[in-house]
């Protein structure tokens, strides 16, 4: 079967497509044919050498994907050869066959076409664990979440208003911040032109920050909290050590929560998997979560795809086909 | 009535008795006639001028308190002139008598003197609602309190061991470390002679710990938690502002939480009183949770008790009598 090695880190160039032997599932284990796979910001940290997978992982990249069940292993129910599904990944996704974990697999949402259905297991389960699961936001609550027009942004966006949220979120231009409008959002702040913090702390604070920046923006996210405000980092694109004023934090009886969705053990991946199941794909399924795919390429072009996500030009999500 | 007033911030001298307007009751409130009051910490701030109490609140020191109800305000169900009861105060507690929302009364555990009770409401209370409540502790989890000689200390040992965690615990001195172990603590860390960081870590790390310290200990206790850990940060003792290592608590999905009692709103309160009632209590009336008083003054020398606070000498709590 064919995948997208990376023989050497280095640039989009570094990713070169080779023959690797097909895949047998183990206990517990499904092999799919997948039909897509989508980028993701870890992706080309992978690529450039940083973020290693996890032990056990393929060192093939790819965090989720769409398919149909090529081979069955012991012990698993439920799925047949021949089901279609989308499937949250550890690794392996660029590649013509994926192993996945059963629990990890999941019913492709009604409505939405096998190949978009490769751009919703990271965005999908991102968002519900760290916001709904691990933040426990509440109807009625405000929500800020920084990126809005990225991938987990724009999902994260409709998610939280489809639920009955207040929804605030920076994005970097007027195109952008549109979009984010667009998608529901009551408030899209220019980080450029704006302070997030006096725009959201004017409105009561956030209840929950969904946060990619890290140590950049770690006084100015507790500061935009609101009493008893969960600031979720999930990223650390502004780097990784910040000052942290425990006394702001205490005086709001506030929560730092940093976590990753990779590193979680299997059993808890399956369990995110199996709440998106019931309680996002409904919402994607009446349209609620509009599904944001910005460019598809082919495999081969998976180059041109981590070019694309580095520029910061996209909205929503990149597919790569096989 | 008498009460203990500060006319001017500074040390314990600077603490007063005087005589004050009986009390009564508004709808939803209790006077108690007191009969014993504790010492906390935070009265000691707020003798010296910091930590004012919260709007609305009387300007008389003091967290805790037990006594008899010598009034029922309007709406008030459950409690009688007569009864006994111990109850959490944002104030007032340094007086012979005081006002209390009614959620904040609970009834006195069974074998516990009346006297004795009011030591018990800041400690149960506190460690219920930020170990249990707030950070999740489970059994066979493991536990680090910082401090365990003191009020909070003991007592979170002995919860947090009743409830079935391995707990650590640090404390400054051979004696207040025996101590630690005879209430149940597994290990108790010398912090002057011992790195609290590998001896926890070599265990496996702390799944929630209880801290006091604040900025002196942030990174350190982020560096001693479990996968999925919670610090649980109650005082600021060894600072306000601290570096936060973000990338380390993101490996470990960890969370750090800042919090007080005495800010949160009276539904709050009342709802940690009544599941100490239901989960603490148990374990006080039948020994597994030993109340530790170390010393008693009457009102007219709670200066002497403050002292006794400031030396760090004691170990569990110094009561006031009316």
């Amino acid at each position: 079967m064919r995948a997208v090695v990376v023989p050497e880190p280095g640039g989009p160039d570094a990713l070169v497509v080779a023959e690797l032997p097909d895949l047998t599932p183990g206990p517990g284990e499904v092999v799919l044919d997948v039909v897509a796979t989508a980028v993701n910001r870890a992706d080309t940290l992978q690529r450039m050498g940083f973020y290693p997978p996890p032990p056990g992982t393929s060192d093939v990249i790819g965090l989720e994907c769409s398919g149909r069940v090529r081979a069955v292993g012991e012990g698993v129910e439920g799925w047949s050869v021949g089901d279609e599904a989308c499937a949250l990944l550890a690794g392996g996704g660029y590649a013509e066959q994926v192993l996945v974990p059963a629990g990890q697999l999941m019913r492709v949402p009604d409505g939405v076409p096998l190949e978009v259905a490769a751009s919703l297991p990271e965005v999908a389960c991102t968002v519900w664990s760290n916001v709904f699961m691990l933040a426990h936001l509440q109807p009625g609550e405000t929500f800020l979440v920084h990126g809005g027009a990225g991938g987990i942004g724009t999902f994260a966006i409709q998610t939280a208003k489809a639920l009955g949220a207040r929804v605030f979120t920076t994005a970097g231009t007027p195109e952008k911040q549109q979009l984010c409008l667009d998608l529901g959002a009551d408030r899209a702040i220019s980080y450029r032109d704006e302070d997030f913090v006096t725009v959201v702390s004017e409105a009561g604070g956030a209840d929950v920050i969904l946060d990619n920046m890290g140590a950049k923006y770690l006084e100015s996210n507790v500061s935009a909290l609101a009493t008893e405000g969960r600031l979720v980092i999930i990223g650390m694109q502004g780097g990784t050590r910040g000052e942290l004023d425990i006394n702001a934090l205490l005086r709001k009886r506030g929560a730092v929560i940093a976590t990753s969705l990779r590193a979680r053990p299997t059993a808890e991946k399956s369990a995110i998997c199996r709440a998106v199941e019931e309680h996002v794909w409904p919402l994607v399924s009446d349209g609620r979560i509009r599904t944001m795919v910005d460019a598809e390429f082919p495999l081969e072009e998976a180059g041109k795809a981590h070019a694309l996500m580095e520029s910061g030009d996209h909205t929503g999500k990149i597919l790569l086909r096989t």
